[in-house]
């Protein structure tokens, strides 16, 4: 391990995403510190990282904060949500003034604003900055949304632009804006994709059950439509999922998913901000209700098991 | 002119994309003749065509039916409607049993059906065949998508496969199935791309209101999203147009644009024909209506303009 | 049985319905004569009827049509569709220029714009009559909404008005306007129950899931909001249903309802026909989807009894 | 005034709504005290209300609170929002524990359950307690819809029955459940409410325009659907409105309404709070988006007369 303040970059959280992280950003030719509680992932990062004057990590949160180069960058990659404060509330004895702290989680933009003002008095700088692209991405680059304060960000960009996804030469990572317009911007993004997962499954069950056509015919459509105007990596997919076998049993793959999505609550939070602001998103809305619909699956399934009598027959509600 | 049953493509309607078309079958080694009632448009084939022998037009629809090879191949370009109706009516003394009758336009699915029954009952095969790509597609490499009887359409699959685009070597064309398949394809296609378009104006609204972003800055949010998972084609065009200026005028071009959408009616037969088939397509359906919504535009401003009273204020309807 | 062209009213459809409404006519102190294919129906209005001078029956087409004062008033209370079509068939060779023909059917308003045409070139007036109140209210006052030529309707208006419900004295009868008017306000009628009633469905379910509230106290909720600014009728049923135990077994009615609801088509043409205009209305766009979606119930369940496997676990769409 | 602790009922708040309130108390045969800051509202209280040994007021919150038998029963009429906190606060070193502080206010459901958990600690008992019918209701019986401590609330049941509106003999009041209960059904019941109201525009707007009736007409339509399935306050209340000529100006009142709603939230965290339990109310959540596009009026109209370009035409977004 290298002296006092000479890592270039601090991480907390080794899992896999994280690990990917940090190894990404040593490949780039930065050194590199990690923190995590569980010694596991903290061998796990020295095994996977080789050459540890390069990267390294620790499980003293004290020797992790005074291994790195002031002003120090540091970036969680934690579960979004109270962790992200009680992690914060550990480094606060232990940064100092001008330091950056970056939460790389797919935090409520209303909790980073909230932590930029808590942080901001004391002088250290917060940044919401969503990574995408999972674990992969975060290994071979990733896309970055970092938001927080123009001047703080200087001093991590070089490392952002080179860890970043290159597409035509540009890294893709652009500052957003400051306080949370980096996670305001994420969130959007998956308010934008649940809208386009519903109209692609009703295209499905249009063409499914009204058209007539089986998995193969609609797989052939969705390649058809992916050279046109309605090209799209969800439309790509989709097509390639279509004609996926299951490889457990004999038929489509298609044919044995579960009709029942679950939310982690991003694209509800773009409808729910959407309201409070009085910008009508009434087609992401909808998506949002039409997930909650499937969801309920379990529900009605048990409700019928109990009650449904022999010869009740359905109910004509209209005259 | 060559002599009588010599022309292996007929093509009626000879504007702009009925011409690019032809050319375009040409071009892959096909003679082709065109008909149009305008000699305008007979003479800017015959001067674009060049070679006479390869591919030539006639303002006479006898000379154009007498001038095909057997079974006759006769694709309509003509406005979807009554002129379809009508064109079919005219051909119906000269075309002979086991002949084709190929409508490229956007008809309805139900007048497909209804045709293709009509001309059965008198042994001409019928196929809709939507065309997509424009008129530079239809020049180029249109993707086509036909429908109507399998072996039949065997007369006609090398031409369309000829002519169609290209993508990996393989002709964006197939046979969707019998009937109105083509056409039905094509609607639920449009529909989906309503949605499309009514999400990505949702994203603009929020990121531009909500999120405070200017246009230069959507159009950087726009470009990287189109490097992740909500790439497709749509979100690529529409961070093109948000860097737009005005030529005529200071200014971007997007500010320019009215708040105001048309329907043709392929979104909205979805959403009505997914109602009578008892498919739930929500997200279409919302759409469809934001799009009349925004066609109200000029009702809705004649109504301020004439009723407006000053201090009346708005009304609050709760309580 | 009177002597020909002695009977003022004449109905054409015996069931339960047809036979209450003809009732009423002749309790109100109109002679009138109903006709119905089936003997059996034919002998249980003459049994209910009393006074045979009064209200009669007969199987013979011929012999009711001669039986009718002219101009003859003829109400069709048979089911909407291809049976309105025939009727009006076998009995164009009998009736004479200025007779009244009377569909009291949920017809679609299109089909009586066409019928009133077709019976327009042969002198004879046809109406679109929706009759509300079901067969109760065919027999004590049911609420008429007709629409066709004004000044045929005079013919048939006393009978329409003393027939009908009275609300403080005025009867529920109002000549709607020429052609379809009537079916058309009533299709605009049952779209906006569609609405209602999922709204009130979407009540229960917050109150029920949301609010922990059991259904004796949602009983208590709703009849609550009946007395306020939420006062309907549909309220006021929803919470009466509330309140029913399971007479053929324990527990509350409500817990044994299936969650899955039927369209006859209203509600939907109204959605679609707005559609066709551009004229907005989500609500009821959605309202027509949600049906749908509860109506797909068994294909749902028969889908997972074929294809869960233990284990597979739910789909984590989002990332 | 009386000596202390003699009033049995505190309000503080004395706008028309808090004046009204006290005085149903006082007739009502218990003895009531009025606090308000401003005096000129305390006078007002004490002019309308006679009998000072009945119902007085101070602007002195010291005097009010030892003004009340203990436990005291102390309902706030006052704005929504923080102004709550900020009384609280103000009552808290005056009051004792075993007092009842009733909010009578539209409160957001989450600050109540806040404030109900903050009083508890100090052995007060909090209440949200809706309050509907207006200022007349609020004088003559309103409805009332409290949530809160069961034992706590039996202080105050006497007093709440007694000046509750009566349906049929029965005080419309009852206690909903611990909490917020109370504020929580209040919130979905004007959640319904934004849904009809949409629903009944949207039937106005296809009667109008498809329809083509007028003002006079859908009146007419209006009144006999309120006798039949559809029968409901807000129906009723719009067929009157219909019927309303504009007293300062020639024409229909309905024709000088501008098309913009305003929103104070109420139905808005009903969509938002579904979406955070996972529970689909879609035509909640697109009546909300309507209010919203709605509001919007202004900005559009603003903007067109900036950008707008002679000549531009329309934007035909489909092909």
């Amino acid at each position: 391990m290298q002296a006092n303040n000479q890592y270039a970059f601090g991480l907390i959280g080794l899992g896999v995403m994280g690990r990917n992280f940090i190894l990404n950003v040593a490949e780039k030719g930065f050194t590199a510190l990690g923190y995590d509680l569980d010694p596991g992932q903290v061998e796990a990062l020295k095994r996977e990282g080789g050459n540890l004057d390069r990267v390294n990590a620790t499980n003293s949160l004290e020797a992790f904060v005074q291994g790195l180069e002031t002003p120090r960058k540091i970036m969680l990659l934690v579960p979004a949500g109270p962790i992200v404060d009680s992690v914060i509330e550990e480094l606060l004895p232990l940064v100092s003034a001008g330091d950056l702290i970056i939460d790389g989680g797919n935090s409520f933009f209303r909790d980073t604003d909230r932590r930029e003002a808590y942080l901001k008095e004391k002088n250290i700088h917060f940044f919401g900055a969503g990574v995408s692209g999972g674990a992969e991405g975060a290994r071979r680059g990733p896309s970055l949304m970092p938001g927080g304060d123009r001047d703080a960000y200087r001093e991590v960009q070089p490392i952002f632009e080179a860890v970043a996804a290159k597409f035509e030469g540009t890294p893709c990572v652009a500052y957003l804006g400051p306080k949370s317009a980096g996670n305001y911007v994420k969130m959007v993004h998956n308010g934008i994709e649940y809208g386009l997962m519903q109209l692609t499954a009703e295209a499905y069950d249009l063409l499914r059950r009204a058209g007539g056509l089986g998995n193969a015919e609609i797989q052939e459509v969705f390649a058809r439509w992916n050279r046109g105007r309605l090209q799209s990596f969800l439309v790509e997919i989709s097509s390639e999922i279509l004609g996926r076998k299951d490889d457990l049993d004999s038929g489509d793959l298609i044919d044995k998913v579960r009709d029942q999505g679950k939310q982690k609550g991003t694209g509800k939070w773009t409808s729910q901000n959407a309201m409070d602001l009085g910008i009508p998103v009434p087609t992401i809305d909808i998506a949002v209700s039409m997930r909650a619909i499937s969801a309920f699956k379990q529900d009605r399934e048990r409700a019928d098991t109990l009650f449904e009598r022999p010869g009740a027959g359905s109910v004509d509600t209209e005259k």
